[in-house]
């Protein structure tokens, strides 16, 4: 600790020009100022700025101050920094939620990883008109808070919804939360404790991993079948062996898988849970998104002892960065209401009463009979590539709706090793690995189906093809 | 659970009707829509509808269809009803930041509770328009998600923005955060495990109560100084005592009281945790809204040892209601952003977006030297009305930024008898028992000074004054 507070102010604000905090062409602040900001003498602050000149970091200018200056090409080098960044990224980063996002937002990549529509798909540029409408309408009021349990009018269109999914939830039924990801966070936190037990589907989305890992819970992993929704008599067995705390489950358009639970089975499921006081955790993300027919029922349908606390948002289907979710906790309410207030306060107010203009003015269900067909479609080509491109003896599920493909490879192909393939070839799938806390589905993978087809996919799907082929030959 | 059917339908939408998720004029679903949400026959469906109209909540409109009837003015008259709720929420309601943020958002009520500026002094207007812009210019991508650790622009701006708070942070450091709530309570998550004890200053802002009494951590109440903040030896005192987990506090500008702590005493605080291993999580909330001179330190930037956690926001100086906040986490970063993920996993897009905006092209600068002196005059206005009209034995807080005032009573005044009182008689103030978990200060008040003045508040310092008055008398 024994360098002079020159070269320690010297070595911060280098730090900054290295991480483009301070960029090409900035101008510095005065020497003055920065010498008042940092509680030094101006002739300090002035030998900081003279050590960054000697190392050719900025440049004083007449009468004008100290610039930041434009880094020669062969200094630190931006390319060969980020590739190295991007590859550490790929290999090293311990949470694939993020690395998979991250993935998707990278535009290099064929984005089969994530589970995300394409943004041409999502009518972006309508919510952003319908918002800068209700923000010129609310004027100053446009950056109030959003009291808690959320905004009314996006409840009461909630409530009105849920006629649709065989419920009948009044809008102070609802609380709104920051996506689905906080409402099942706060569902678990009001029914469980650390070290407590809770039954997952095996596979289940990944997500869903961390947040039960950031809780301290135990993951009991429950199989379910492709058809028809978690296996029951595995589940009355788990429950029957094991103390569980909850469960968490996606009885429509199931992450990874696709599936729907038939309504009896949904029926039964609710009936076996109630009957050991196990409270159910219904995340109905994907809900909205079927292919065709009737939107089908929530668990929280046959619920008639107010053991399903239902979980949704807008995220996957409409608007992923307005982060508006919803939870109605029943008996739990007050709980989940009191840990939302203390872990988040209350969400944006914006996007919420963009999206309840957009349900309450007919556009949201305009747009779910256009997306609806297209993820049928995209769904169903997809399908027909793999089936063209992959080995013969491969397993696909079946999805009734959402954008979600499950895929088995055949023989002993290894999904973590074709993603990392497939990544280098400039495609980002979601290994099967992920789905399972204990790393089961190692010849799983899941396909995103959220983008139109187009010639860009065509040719990724014939790489992927062509890898598991070679991973297949290789493990013989 | 040997209701028919129909009738137990005829209870769902009633119960809708009455909490007005159906309001009168709506049209119902169709018959045969509303047997097919709900899986019942048309006669089962046409039975409950009956039963509705029955009991004059709907009516059949020939060729049309059923609609929600008006409701007569003598039947459930919604007046009552809604005054009746309003005194429920403000006697029987046991979160107060609930009710003062509810109150906040009640016009009717003299706005000296919450801790927020009025609407008029926020520049609503023109974060919409900036956000608008925004928004068009990212066309269908203005629904993306942000990924983790949340918008660069942003980041990069808070790390250009360190300077003036005497650290030197980089863009990296910073994950962004749904407001200061989350970036507390992610920070007591990666410190803390349930049953710890956590320093916190006595008297303290209310939300930090719930926040710990949600993660089940214990507070340990250590006394302030009006002029310069936590008392060190107390604090010396009980680190030496108690097995401490972390502190929580707010050297800037402080809530309730308003102080700064002085750099020297920052820097000894500091150093006092370091010793003890134990991290400091410092609220900087207020930390931009000096009344006048340069912008304090933060405890961060006397930090050699990353033992301190920054967390802030714009909630209580820019945009409340957009929810954006930060977190530079130091050596605890990699948990915290683990923690984030598992509990919202990001924040919302636009809002970031804009924020970021006016931070670059100056906007919040010239923002701020508005604010500030706005805030200097309303504090100063606010003391000498309070002078006027209160009784001589008061003490008075010395805020030198901010908005808040923090007020001493007479005697034994009860302040939460005061508060009912002045609820009463249109004025919403936030009692002292708020800030202490112990109860304490019962004879202090916390007034907002974030309303610009005017003949309404006058009038309330007046009824308050006299209701002080009558107080005092009567608890001689």
């Amino acid at each position: 600790m024994a360098v002079p507070i020159y070269q320690r102010l010297a070595g911060l604000l280098e730090d900054m020009i290295q991480s483009r905090s301070l960029r090409p062409g900035d101008r510095m602040p005065s020497v003055r100022q920065f010498g008042s900001q940092q509680r030094v003498s101006v002739p300090t602050a002035l030998r900081a700025y003279a050590a960054l000149e000697m190392r050719g970091l900025i440049e004083g200018r007449p009468k004008s101050g100290f610039y930041v200056r434009a880094r020669r090409a062969d200094f630190a080098p931006d390319t060969a920094r980020s590739s190295t960044a991007a590859r550490a990224a790929a290999v090293g980063n311990p949470d694939p939620i993020e690395s998979l996002l991250a993935d998707h937002a990278n535009s290099q990549l064929v984005p089969l990883g994530a589970a995300l529509p394409s943004a041409c798909l999502l009518p972006g540029i309508k919510l952003t008109r319908t918002m800068a409408a209700i923000g010129r309408r609310l004027g100053p009021h446009s950056v109030d808070y959003d009291v808690a349990p959320g905004n009314e009018v996006l409840r009461r269109e909630l409530a009105r919804r849920s006629l649709e999914w065989g419920c009948a939830l009044k809008a102070d039924d609802f609380l709104i939360t920051v996506g689905t990801t906080e409402a099942v966070s706060l569902a678990l936190r009001a029914t469980c404790k650390p070290g407590d037990a809770v039954v997952i589907e095996s596979p289940t989305y990944f997500g869903l991993a961390s947040i039960l890992r950031e809780l301290q819970l135990r993951a009991l992993p429950v199989p379910v079948n492709a058809a028809d929704g978690v296996d029951l008599d595995a589940l009355e067995d788990t429950l029957r062996k094991t103390r569980v705390a909850a469960s968490v489950l996606v009885p429509n358009f199931h992450n990874p898988i696709g599936f729907v639970m038939p309504d009896e089975r949904k029926q039964q499921l609710v009936r076996m849970c109630v009957e050991r006081g196990v409270p159910i955790i219904e995340d109905d993300t994907y809900g909205d998104l079927q292919h065709e027919g009737a939107r089908p029922r929530c668990l929280k349908a046959f619920d008639l002892e107010d053991a399903v606390i239902l979980c949704g948002s807008f995220s996957k289907k409409l608007a992923p960065g307005y982060r508006v979710g919803y939870i109605a906790a029943g008996k739990w309410q007050s709980q989940v209401r009191a840990l939302k207030q203390a872990s988040t306060l209350t969400g944006a107010l914006l996007p919420a009463l963009t999206i309840a203009e957009f349900l309450k003015n007919g556009g949201y269900d305009r747009y779910l009979r256009s997306v609806r067909r297209a993820y049928h479609h995209q769904v169903a080509r997809m399908k027909e590539a793999v089936v063209e491109n992959f080995p013969e003896r491969i397993g696909l599920s079946r999805p009734t709706g959402g954008y979600l493909l499950w895929c088995e490879l055949p023989g002993k192909v290894d999904a973590v090793e074709l993603f990392r393939q497939a990544r280098d070839a400039g495609i980002s799938i979601a290994p099967g690995p992920l789905f399972s806390p204990t790393g089961d589905f190692r010849n799983f993978i899941r396909i995103n189906c959220g983008f139109p087809w187009d010639a860009q996919i065509g040719r990724a799907v014939g790489v992927l093809g062509k890898l598991v082929r070679k991973l297949n030959d290789r493990s013989r």
